[in-house]
């Protein structure tokens, strides 16, 4: 491909949160995105309107003759797409994914050039992000489009970075302790505050120096609670206090016993 | 009690990560601490040298004439301890503990002038922190005790709240799930991307930007990831990956059938 990068005609291919964000910050930077597909028509219209785009919710509608491909549907959709997808597509065509776990080698057969564009963040249509300080990990077929790649994601982000299939697969795992189940214990919080008639921002400051602190300390240096000791007065007055829900006991106790293990 | 508040005598018993950063605190704003116990002897000396305070490892080398005695001990450390840590004390003297799940009541038949002085933080000797943010929670004998306590939390932080004993062991327990298993998450995070060579550092601006958001969305709104509908294609994927760790395991399938339960 021998035109600016500006110049090139970008596709998406579906419009959840990662698509959203992703399409709306290149956008903002000058990058000219040219259609959206989802399978929700209304998904589809508004970020195209967003973005300036076409938009469709049909697979066969979907524009041939593009210069990049940014598949971001749920891995399930996407396993089962991808042939419909690439299917008589411009053959010169760049074919990115955005998924963590999915490996660069499910192009093969299906498109000619190929890669992955992974942002690590935590996305939500509700709520804009500043892409500089987010790490982009890059995979592609070859070192040109690789190149390309990442040049593109350079315009949005100051960390942009290669990694393997392999490594990205890690990453996102990591991702899902780091961010989504660290969310879940945010909202089982907010459950037991709740019922107390207490506040949750009042754990705001907690949360703040709890992720601040990992910037300085490892995180097992970071550690503190009744855990680390296994003090069974604190542990067994909180299981009580969660007598009347089990799921939050079970987290309680094999998180605690999980704390304890490596304190030892 | 009639001296200004900076002119009080103030005695901790404890030197542990909470009296640490309060003595600190208190001291860089004129507080005048007097003496610092701790069972062990290089605690005790290390953080009277800190505030200028002198220092022991003997209970009954415990001061007997100072005006306030904050004890923030292992509660069950102070359970054991309290008839000998109040024995023969100043009887003007007011005795606060700073545990979120101790009831002010345990002080009754100990002490004549007594509360709890509570602030919800994570705290680490080797981090100094911004007290400004930090909620102190406080509760007292009589009003006079609770003004008082006000205003020496005020001189250290904007946050101070009144709470009974039944809320604070709420908030306590809401904290375990905000911040030491939050940290445990980050943890076993970063045990994994040491198995896999990866720097820990790939994490820190989605930890931050998953913090950052509940500021602004409740956690059940900031919810992402493969748990909420329950993708088998990556949640499985994700278990073979942790095969070699059972524990790792238990956790990743308990906090995603608990997101998806939620999610229903």
């Amino acid at each position: 491909m021998m035109k600016n990068i500006k110049e090139l005609s970008i596709v998406f291919v579906g419009a959840g949160n990662l698509a959203t964000n992703v399409a709306k910050a290149l956008h903002l930077h000058g990058f000219h995105i040219t259609q959206i597909y989802s399978r929700t028509i209304d998904s589809a219209r508004v970020l195209a309107d967003e973005v300036k785009a076409a938009y469709t919710n049909k697979l066969d509608e979907i524009q041939s003759n593009a210069d990049l491909y940014i598949i971001s549907l749920k891995d399930s959709a996407f396993v089962e797409l991808i042939g419909e997808i690439c299917k008589n597509k411009n053959e010169e065509a760049l074919f990115v994914h955005t998924a963590g776990s999915i490996p660069m080698s499910i192009w093969e057969g299906y498109a000619k050039q190929y890669g992955v564009f992974y942002p690590l963040q935590t996305f939500s249509k509700q709520r804009e992000i500043d892409f500089k300080e987010i790490p982009f990990f890059i995979e592609a077929s070859t070192s040109q489009n690789a190149e390309l790649l990442r040049e593109i994601a350079s315009n949005i982000s100051d960390k942009v970075y290669e990694a393997t299939s392999e490594q990205r697969k890690s990453l996102h795992l990591a991702a899902v302790f780091t961010c989504n189940f660290t969310n879940h214990l945010y909202a089982l919080a907010a459950e037991l505050l709740q019922k107390y008639n207490l506040p949750f921002e009042a754990m705001l400051p907690l949360i703040d120096e709890t992720a601040r602190k990992v910037h300085e300390l490892t995180p097992k240096e970071a550690q503190t609670g009744p855990a680390i000791r296994y003090d069974e007065q604190v542990i067994s007055k909180h299981l009580q206090m969660l007598a009347d829900d089990e799921r939050k006991q079970q987290v309680y106790e094999l998180m605690s016993k999980s704390i304890h293990e490596r304190a030892k």
